[in-house]
């Protein structure tokens, strides 16, 4: 038995508070070395004496289910309802020769009375509170986001136009640094909303929409202020009231970790140096200050002055405005105790609210309940984007990333997040997918199969193309009609919850080219299917066989036999009739 | 290589800020199954173009020690202070065969270039901010602990005794049941405050001395009052002023997770029910209540008026007698909030107070900074115990369990524990070491190499016996002076930081019976041999050959050759000349 490979750990993603009475539990091992794993956990008997008198410590025997099975790992998963909210626990490894107890200590003898009863020795997950267990707001989990970069979208006011506003145009030669302007803007945006609520989308996240000279206004000047060329404060209530009837929330960008060089606070503080009030909110040596990047003063967020204005901008937009989240711009390289007093102070003002902090890497840290409610769910996308835009890997390194980035995070945080492929931050997916369009829609198809909310680029609708950051920033066609499968896939998420939120993953064929896998929930199972290249013949999981089912995107009526022929760049959403 | 039993997580004991500059790594892999990790992150350089003029992203290359070996696995160390702050990381794993390149999306061939430079599929731990960066208070590390068990320590006020007091007496045939007393109270401690001087402690730990009817009292009947048989107010105060004067900090203990059956409080609950102001205190479900035990019924800590109660108490005795700690019972029974509330109470009326969870298990959920500074940590000494007390274990089951536990914090936390050997809820060591009082002091020696805060139980000076609850909680032996190494450990800890928190362990040799290591600071080096059964003559490692040492227990000099005769249950600490 591969003992060092065995991972677990309590209170974290491997053993959670997943409801009021219910814990969730993984293990992980070597693929193919354990062939059965059971939880041992407290058992309502409490002690009993044993045939020789001696009082033993009571444990029900669970068997964990194997969740996944990747090239390096096997994942294993159970439930359980803990005595009185109270557990300890450990784990029976078996392979063909051997058991092991697993528990907190280390890996003894199943026959070692001494550890069997030394509840100590064990894992705890000691008392199950309710206050404790994460919970994003509820209409997060339903949400399909549609990201808006506000100067691009569409121009719905000519009259606030900055001076030498370019010609609309998304042509590939447009020039689109960032003190290039076409006269995108909110009202703009609110004539659009019928078209995104056409779309299917629930949710609109608009990159900053503050005073600020550049086009992607990510270098505050007045975070009070409505940016003069994009309207004005009645404009976004406007905008949100207006989205609100249509079902659609409104996520505004916070942008906390800097301020822009043009702002009030740093041009005192660079004026005045240490004789400003404002001196402090910086990171000053001399001359020189901390810079984020060129223009954007990073703020001090441990200064009083500075938490106590960053709060009251975050508390005003909600009050204005009735905005519904917040996008925290760079959250990772602002300090945890910022974004706990956050939390708490936007919360006060509408429970609600959307925190979702932008974080591309492992975010467990800010996920337990006192900082975000989410991230941008980048690394589990990638494995998407590899795989069929890019085909940099294959469908088991794809299985591996995708089920590694998975089971970071416990179930209830998965709902939380926002999972995107692409943003005003990366390569567009079409153009990652060197254009093919067939590959775009099995990312979004397969995007969609994701928990959480999911978040579309403007444009994804009709293809947009764009290489990395300014060229993913073109403005809206608004020429071209929808083509791509996004509103099939928001209708259908809608329509079957066990496609995103309701549904856990069960993969059930993967090979370098085509994957197989099952989303199932209590209600219902949904079958998909998605090949990359070549048409291939594949082999039908058993289950699957002879079955007749609801092709989900035509509306077809399908049987299926033992072979399946799968075209070149397609999917299949398949439901048991 | 064997990827699957590679370990790391970052922000967490793999990866945490060990002050306002310094990053601390580590990675566990298989034994003996790397030949060498390098830590590779940011270099200030930033992006530089190469050969063929593709920009590609510099990093440091920073080899990682070995740190520890096990039975199962090498633990690397490296630290590093990363360029302005921030950093993005990986790994790079040799063996004889392969290097591979682990970062957080996965392992990858260092050769492969777009990994290289996808900054984003790395670890990050994405800035050092100094008000996230956990810390104890500074006088903790330093402390050697004497839990006192009130009623039975010391009986300096015969006129505040309780009816029917028992001759004092700690005979094996002592009656010690919870409604047993024998008139222990404050003045006794009081009293013998210049005895426990002399022992060299830091920090006295009073088991609960609010009004109770039991003899334990964790049955607490009013918070706001001392026991009438313990004393008064005025005694408290006096009791604290003068352990002050003596360089001696006192800890109370909090029960909070549950109240007891006689306080005014559940009796109006029980009384009237619903129509109680205080049935919401409690889990009644009709005329049953959630019970943590017999006559100690669970306070419902999420409740507004429990939590407001309850921080009136906390806060009260800091302001009322100026203690300097809470020890906090039951602690992972109650939910995080409301400790996270505690913590910040207690801090805001005294910031050093110092505040120490009951928790018996992995209590890293407890430990980020918000809501204890430390816990009782048992799993570290738990080996020290059953390697040498119960001979349970041997010397590489040792080395494993302990390093296990050592590892599992981050070492700021680890300078926050109090680790203890045995406590009012544990046989005492001197009888889990079937009262053999060579293998007491090699247990209390090795606990005093341990970072962070030791406590040792009240009369182990005396080797008091005692196995489980009540009979660990037999009267003091007045009679007695003290012959253990108690009061040589605290002399040698308070003389050579090094020993304690100071010291980073590096073991040199373990063998089943032998274990030899060094604890190195900045300042000095400190040699260890331990020897449990049967007198061995054992190979020194090189570097103690033929070098003069001070030994510190009896302040010999000694010059060691290559073997050395060690005697059975004996250690010595050496110091290199």
């Amino acid at each position: 038995m591969e003992k060092q490979a065995i991972l677990h750990k309590t209170k974290s993603n491997y053993a959670y508070a997943y409801d009021a009475q219910t814990l969730h539990f993984r293990l992980r091992s070597k693929r193919d070395d354990l062939t059965k794993v059971t939880l041992l956990i407290d058992h309502e008997d409490g002690w009993l004496p044993n045939e020789e008198g001696v009082w033993m410590w009571q444990k029900k025997q669970l068997p964990m289910r194997k969740e996944f099975s990747t090239e390096l790992f096997d994942y294993w998963f159970v439930e359980a309802k803990p005595h009185n909210l109270k557990s300890r626990y450990g784990f029976l490894l078996e392979d063909e020769q051997t058991q092991v107890l697993f528990v907190e200590r280390g890996f003894f003898s199943p026959e070692d009375d001494f550890i069997q009863n030394d509840i100590n020795s064990y894992f705890s997950f000691p008392y199950i509170h309710e206050n404790d267990i994460f919970t994003a707001p509820s209409w997060v989990k339903e949400t399909v986001w549609y990201q808006i970069f506000p100067e691009r979208f569409a121009n719905g006011d000519v009259t606030n136009d900055p001076e030498k506003t370019h010609p609309w145009s998304n042509a590939t030669t447009a020039i689109l640094g960032e003190f290039e302007f076409y006269g995108g803007d909110l009202r703009g945006i609110i004539q659009k909303l019928p078209y995104l609520a056409d779309l299917g989308i629930s949710g609109i996240y608009l990159t900053p929409i503050f005073k600020s000279p550049t086009s992607h206004k990510y270098d505050t000047e007045d975070y009070f202020e409505i940016d003069p060329h994009f309207g004005t404060k009645e404009d976004l209530r406007e905008l949100v009231d207006k989205a609100h009837q249509l079902g659609i929330r409104i996520m505004l960008d916070a942008v906390f970790n800097h301020i822009g060089w043009t702002s009030y606070q740093f041009k005192d503080a660079q004026e005045k140096g240490t004789a400003s009030d404002y001196y402090d909110w910086f990171y000053f040596e001399g001359e020189n200050y901390l810079n984020f990047s060129y223009h954007m003063p990073k703020l001090n967020t441990s200064h009083p002055a500075v938490i106590d204005y960053l709060i009251r901008v975050a508390q005003y937009w909600i009050l204005e405005a009735d905005i519904d989240g917040w996008r925290l711009d760079v959250a990772n390289e602002v300090d945890h105790q910022f974004w706990k007093t956050f939390r708490k102070a936007v919360k006060e003002v509408k429970s609600d609210v959307y925190i979702c902090g932008e974080l591309w890497h492992d975010s467990q840290a800010w996920l337990n309940g006192d900082q975000f409610d989410g991230v941008m769910n980048y690394p589990l996308a990638k494995p998407i984007q590899e795989w069929i835009a890019t085909e940099r890997i294959d469908g088991h390194d794809f299985l591996e990333q995708f089920v590694h980035a998975y089971t970071r995070y416990p179930k209830n945080q998965n709902l939380g997040m926002m999972t995107l492929l692409d943003s005003h931050d990366t390569p567009r997916i079409m153009t990652s997918a060197q254009n093919d369009p067939r590959k775009v829609d099995m990312c979004f198809a397969l995007l969609a199969t994701t928990p959480g909310s999911i978040c579309f680029y403007y444009g994804s609708e009709i293809y947009l193309q764009g290489e990395d950051d300014p060229d993913n920033r073109r403005c809206m066609n608004w020429e071209e009609r929808p083509t791509s499968n996004l509103v099939q896939l928001t209708r259908l998420r809608k329509a079957h919850p066990t496609m995103g939120y309701a549904g856990d993953y069960d993969f059930l064929s993967v090979t370098a080219n085509t994957i197989i896998f099952k989303k199932v929930s209590d209600n219902e199972i949904l079958y998909f299917i998605f090949n990359t290249q070549g048409t291939n013949e594949v082999i039908l999981p058993t289950e699957m066989q002879d079955q007749t089912f609801n092709e989900c995107i035509q509306q077809q009526t399908v049987t299926l036999n033992k072979h399946l022929i799968v075209e070149e760049y397609s999917y299949l959403i398949l439901k048991k009739e």
